[in-house]
């Protein structure tokens, strides 16, 4: 099948990240949505600006219409943000029949209603994931994951540049503006900030979050919106003295008589997730009333993080408009002509930390020999603690955990270690994973 | 339109759950799925046991083949858990052009290929949602949340049952076989838990998860796996000392020369958010190259929980079967002639509890003039703290958290408050939200 042809406006740091992730995963891609998706056309202000991604194969504009009106152009994906011109652009192609991808959601919690009911006119659809908290696939979640719940309440982080200056606030005891002026700086805040200090960008997606949630209307003028501009960092400290964390959350719940719809600062537990959602992180926790708590964790921001949104609903978009209906999507997420048949690597081969605990007699030299055998086999110990003898087996467990070391050296290494007399076999090991990336 | 007339094999937990939530949330469920979901024609091997859901309406028998058979049915649900019959019954539904939901993880592990080839050839699906980690719609997130990416790894808890052990083990200080047959008696655990405590269960599920990350074949005579029956106590203790949580995990990752598929306790850095995953609760945790790290989390097992993944599997499988494919899943989750227009309750009926601080003057009684006030107004005070002057300020700074407390009452007593010429206004004040249900 042909490939599907993209018009992508906006040229930014989404639109790069767009590019770059659609360039660099093309392979992956069309395995899982069946066909290639090439971006043909794109439209940028400024032409001569410098770019993150590659532009080969790419007509360019100034005037993104032109790219909405190219009938070369198969789905427009709008990265241009704001209300005007993106809402006019985004009008003019569900017209002419073609699905839209966006990440703008000032435009969809304004303009939604609008824009939906134009999109049903003329058969097709807007696609909107990356409005909401970046990269965590939170609109999917809510309207197809948890599609058999009664939604009572989710209550979310969705501000990274706010979570970002409270982190800072709490950890390094600084004031708001003396943060906030560090955000700017390091491209984390905009040079006007009110968007995001003060609500109003998560109040625009909190407005989304409620209506997918309840099947409401997008009510963004009935939000109530308090920002973080008025925190001071003595609260923040008080707030932990009391076993709180301060967050910046969207809160939306139902009630007998209506909606809560709120967007303020919030102490909350420091034991519960949320409460641990640091930096530029956002999350969303989802209360249902048949799966209870769930929570959405990731990345709010970011030219991939945000693209990975927008890829993922051009996926969605392009399985729509090619596949037949029962196998829209593949069972195991590709084609299945497109399923690699990968080689399981042997357990010998890889590589972990490890912690590992030795029964050991109380005899001079034992820990020494235990060392000498680990450095044998390119073990190398990390941290070691010598603990209490144990009352019932006469022996001194000795605990440590180790760099990185290939199964089969940790193997050869303990098997020669357990064959020690002074040394009770088996010995324990737990492998270790940082989980860092 | 007509209902979609719902086969059901297994009237067990999960089965009664999902007769449960189906019965409760029909409205909402019908208002997602564009039509009404019922339970025409069940299964159950003792038609006699006492059941956790309503049966009116519903043809039961022992014979789950003749569910299957039933023209009336459209949808089929496999419920039943194992190889046999399930394989054969989900076999035959699918040769009958019937799409099948199932939550039968072994199944899927071992003879997915099959199933889904066969899927496929008769035009018609599997999904399995609930096969893997309970009610989290992890399968959706990995399948369509993240296409845009390569996953480079991902790792999960993805068995509640082992997550649950581990925890008591470490919160309680408790031997693994005690845990273990307190777990059994509460119902967290099988009679024969060989497949929770020797990672089985965990397999089969990171079996299914690495197959629709990386678009491989399901491979689960490859996994790696090591349960946990035989952690001792004190590992647990050394582990924390050191800084980490033991946790039970199924780790997957993309490398150059194939694929780690590997189920075993690990350790990880206590500060990680799924080392913050306690109880029954499963997390996973997945890295694109995209988004980066994202973490969905919730509960992995129980009726209802798992009932919300099969009844969102039907949900989309009716979405499949009945709507125009732009119209597939409604813009705003319901189908837009039942979005309902709630009313947006104003901040001033709505309650919460309260963070305050109040700067006031060093003089006696002031403390107690506040305390007056706020009870006179409703507000009662769950924790104070005096801090010190402050140097600039000259005044002291009195802390406090309130019980929940409508706002309104709350703008009173403040108002009040801050007419006081001994406290200086504005009083700071921070909402309080415990986020537990």
């Amino acid at each position: 099948m042909p490939p599907v042809r993209i018009g992508l406006l906006g040229l930014g740091t989404v639109g790069g990240g767009v590019v770059n992730v659609l360039t660099r995963n093309a392979e992956e891609i069309a395995r899982r949505a069946g066909r290639r998706i090439e971006v043909v056309h794109a439209s940028a202000r400024n032409l001569d600006a410098p770019r993150i991604c590659p532009l080969e194969g790419i007509l360019l504009t100034t005037d993104p219409m032109e790219v909405v009106e190219n009938p070369e152009v198969d789905v427009v994906v709008e990265l241009i943000g704001g209300m005007k011109p993106a809402g006019d652009l985004m009008r003019r192609a569900l017209e002419l029949g073609k699905p839209v991808v966006t990440a703008n959601k000032a435009l969809i919690a304004h303009e939604g209603m609008e824009l939906f009911e134009l999109a049903q006119r003329h058969h097709t659809m807007v696609a909107f994931e990356a409005a909401v908290a970046g990269g965590i696939p939170i609109i999917k979640a809510i309207r197809e994951g948890l599609a058999g719940n009664r939604i009572e309440w989710l209550a979310g982080i969705i501000n990274g540049t706010g979570n970002y200056i409270l982190t800072a606030m709490r950890d390094e005891g600084r004031a708001f503006a003396e943060v906030l002026a560090e955000a700017q700086y390091l491209g984390y805040a905009e040079a006007d900030p009110t968007f995001d200090v003060e609500g109003i960008d998560a109040a625009h997606k909190l407005t989304i979050l409620a209506a997918i949630a309840f099947g409401m209307p997008l009510k963004f003028d009935e939000v109530y919106t308090e920002g973080i501009s008025g925190i001071e960092t003595d609260d923040v400290r008080y707030a932990g003295e009391f076993g709180y964390q301060v967050k910046h959350l969207g809160i939306a719940r139902q009630r007998d008589d209506g909606v809560e719809l709120r967007v303020h600062p919030t102490l909350i537990p420091e034991r519960r997730l949320l409460a641990n959602v640091d930096g530029v992180q956002n999350a969303v926790l989802v209360w249902g009333d048949s799966v209870g708590p769930t929570m959405y964790y990731g990345a709010g921001a970011g030219a991939e993080p945000t693209a990975s949104a927008v890829v993922a609903d051009l996926v969605d978009v392009v399985r729509t408009l090619t596949a037949d209906p029962t196998h829209r999507v593949p069972h195991l997420a590709v084609v299945p002509d497109q399923i690699s048949d990968m080689t399981v690597v042997p357990m010998d081969s890889i590589a972990t930390a490890y912690y590992l605990r030795f029964a050991v007699e109380d005899k001079r030299g034992v820990l020494a020999k235990i060392a000498q055998i680990l450095a044998d086999h390119e073990v190398s110990i990390e941290a070691m603690m010598q603990k209490e003898m144990t009352e019932d087996e006469r022996t001194l467990p000795i605990v440590m955990l180790t760099h990185q070391v290939r199964e089969k050296d940790m193997d050869d290494a303990l098997a020669e270690i357990e064959a020690l007399d002074t040394v009770r076999a088996p010995v324990v090991r737990m492998r270790v994973e940082t989980l860092d990336g």
